[in-house]
């Protein structure tokens, strides 16, 4: 069994903070845990008994070695809790803030030294943990009715910020795709991406991971783990800390040297890695890389009904290095004697406010053999737009197995279409510019070797 | 009287091409004009009553000269309405496609000597026309159940694109501010942007005006207006049409020019107009001068619960030109003496997910005066952020009068703190980066001179 497995698959989870108040977070987690496919044992020397599970007065008095427990005590008690681990854990994730990040740097090395000696695999310190919707684990201290978890998918996040691992997590619920595995290592005293990013280029509950990084310990270590898993499958990569105050932050954040982006950068080029640019682009390309796979080519053809919708959903091609090829000339004379004269045929293809939504169909088969990936945009606001959109664009995805993104504005049957859509494996986007971005994470353009 | 008053204010409005049917665009358009405040003529020789109003036979059959008549009949019967329409109106808008942007640029230089002949001022052709939410003027050919209608607000939208209109009216009534005045002038015939810009200069009604464009047709006319409009009040152009794919688009669109992008950017820089660099950033950015009015300084402080958030946040700020500047020395060891140990007083100041919402406040108003701007993120997924945080944001708001933007993730409190905080004149973004976009938009930084 691969060791993080048993992180990620806990048999057996103790919990050092436990609470029976549904306001502490030692209770949320507590709370939280309580569907966990496993046991669970609870410790605070004041109770015997918290909701229903024995209570347990100290780590060291645990009864049985368990694979993994969470530490929710302040900093200073966290060398003796480890020390008391010795025997009892094999992984020990602690919550805890107060330690690297705040430029408590002894008090960090101390829990390595102490794990270390122990034999103790640490997560964290300084994080929310592991979110594994098949095992019921679920180590976040927030309580699901502030915050909703996704369903089931197969989307893993991982992140050195748990933040962004909430805001990733909650991303993935709205864009109705779901989540594999999800881990917060914050300040990654021993568990850091690399090794997370092993497990799951095997793992085969995930086909796509996204990762939120603002600093590597080991470069070339990182970098490695990186090109062995985006070689199975699709990794999107946020890097964060990029600028001179933004690496400062990253600094205050997790206690670690964010390092130089652009050479950072040049290497994830080099090994093929596709990084996005931010955080709103990682959602775009993580929702397209989710509901699709990716496909080889760069020939991106666009059809709109909104003249301006297409020029920004060109321009967005030309910044992702995607080429808007024209018709082939005995299409375009087939689609011009088929449209109304005031129809634009060329890429984009212009259908105008006055489109029938089987004009989509047409241009869409006219022109499956041409390009490499499509741009749908739709401005449902007009008379012409109705659900059979959605039809239509199933059809096309079942039987032309190519990139296919869409985007639909505000108005009319958007409502009713979008989910519509979705459901086909198509997904959706608030702006032609968005749609692009999802487009380019599914193409293999210059620079997106993913 | 300024000649475009007529245009946004028109007493009287004939609408050649209307019809009962409720269906068909001009019976759309009609419905949508029978709320204007001024008389409406119906032009269609296949009734003498429509929807209750006189109908009549001809353009040059109607019974006095109007201010503004709308042209929905095929492309191909334009010169002749436009022939008649002499000494019968001022503007003629022209709904219909069919023009330049399809190759027909003969047809189109017809309607222009015609209407040059006649005294008749155009409007397109191949747009949607105009929206004045003040005198219920409403000339787009999208029922109400399908288009959601801005309220009235202070924000005017002049763009080439109607798709992009429709677009940018439906953002601003999500983002729930309202709209002044609104035009899509298509084509270009003979109405253009400058025209709009000078007369929206003089507008009292109109405190910002957000400008979507792929061509203009004389340069040096475009920036001085633009130059002349943006000494008095936010103008945000988005040039569509950059890249050669998206310039070919941007000419089979409206049949004018994209230009050299590269040259027209450098003219706006050295002109001082601020230009966005996308529609999602168009929006951002209108959001933000639509709730407040711009400040000069670039220095920024970031106050976040969320470390990751903050530091994706301090990214952003490095794209725009803003700073991150340290925080005093006494005002930093004050906060450090009142929170707790594991907070990060620095800049970002991150209150961790352990923050009560005070925190926000205590932190704001001892940095109130030692930064231009602030961008505050809460993730309102733990305990400590309730809707206080709107009332302290209030608070802030009404008595340190210097630009704020907010990001607030998903969860907890945030369906119901958003509208809070909007409602106080501080806007609310979906994420960290495009708060800071907000932002930037009211910090006059390098390259932002609006």
């Amino acid at each position: 069994m691969k060791e993080l497995e048993r992180l990620f698959f806990p048999k057996t989870v103790a919990l050092v903070g436990a609470s029976p108040d549904g306001a502490k977070l030692g209770g949320i987690v507590l709370r939280n845990l309580l569907s966990l496919k496993g046991r669970v044992f609870p410790v605070n020397p004041r109770y015997d008994e918290i909701l229903g599970l024995h209570s347990f007065p100290s780590a060291g008095s645990l009864p049985e070695p368990v694979d993994l427990s969470i530490i929710m005590r302040p900093a200073a008690e966290v060398p003796g809790i480890l020390a008391e681990l010795r025997g009892k854990t094999h992984f020990a994730l602690i919550v805890s803030a107060g330690f690297a990040e705040t430029g408590a740097a002894g008090l960090q090395s101390e829990i390595v030294r102490i794990a270390s000696e122990a034999g103790v695999r640490l997560v964290g310190p300084n994080c929310l943990g592991v979110y594994n919707p098949f095992h019921r684990l679920d180590t976040m201290f927030l309580p699901h009715e502030s915050m909703k978890r996704p369903k089931r998918g197969n989307v893993a996040v991982v992140s050195q910020s748990g933040a962004m691992m909430i805001c990733l997590l909650d991303a993935i619920r709205v864009a109705n795709t779901g989540v594999s595995r999800a881990v917060n290592y914050g300040n990654a005293a021993d568990l850091d991406a690399p090794e997370v990013y092993e497990y799951l280029a095997d793992d085969d509950g995930t086909a796509v991971v996204v990762s939120y990084l603002e600093s590597v310990s080991d470069g070339r270590r990182f970098l490695e783990a990186a090109r062995f898993l985006s070689r199975r499958k699709p990794l999107l990569v946020l890097k964060a800390g990029k600028g001179e105050g933004g690496s400062a932050a990253a600094f205050s954040h997790t206690g670690r040297l964010a390092g130089n982006y652009g050479v950072f950068r040049s290497l994830l080029a080099h090994y093929g890695i596709r990084e996005v640019a931010g955080f709103d682009e990682l959602l775009d390309a993580a929702k397209a890389v989710s509901y699709q796979r990716p496909a080889p080519g760069t020939r991106v053809c666009i059809i709109t009904n909104g003249g301006g919708s297409g020029v920004l959903a060109a321009d967005e091609c030309a910044r992702h290095g995607l080429q808007l090829a024209g018709l082939p000339e005995d299409v375009r004379q087939a689609l011009k004697n088929t449209f109304p004269s005031f129809y634009t045929v060329a890429n984009p293809v212009d259908l105008t406010g006055q489109v029938r939504d089987d004009d989509y169909r047409e241009a869409l088969f006219a022109l499956r053999d041409h390009f490499d990936g499509f741009v749908v945009i739709a401005l449902t606001g007009v008379a012409g737009v109705t659900l059979r959109l959605g039809d239509h664009l199933r059809e096309f995805r079942e039987t032309v197995r190519k990139p296919l993104v869409v985007h639909i504005a505000q108005g009319g049957v958007a409502p009713r279409l979008i989910p519509l859509v979705e459901k086909a494996g198509i997904p959706v986007y608030p702006s032609p510019e968005r749609a692009v971005r999802g487009l380019a994470a599914l193409l293999e353009s210059e620079g997106n070797h993913g």
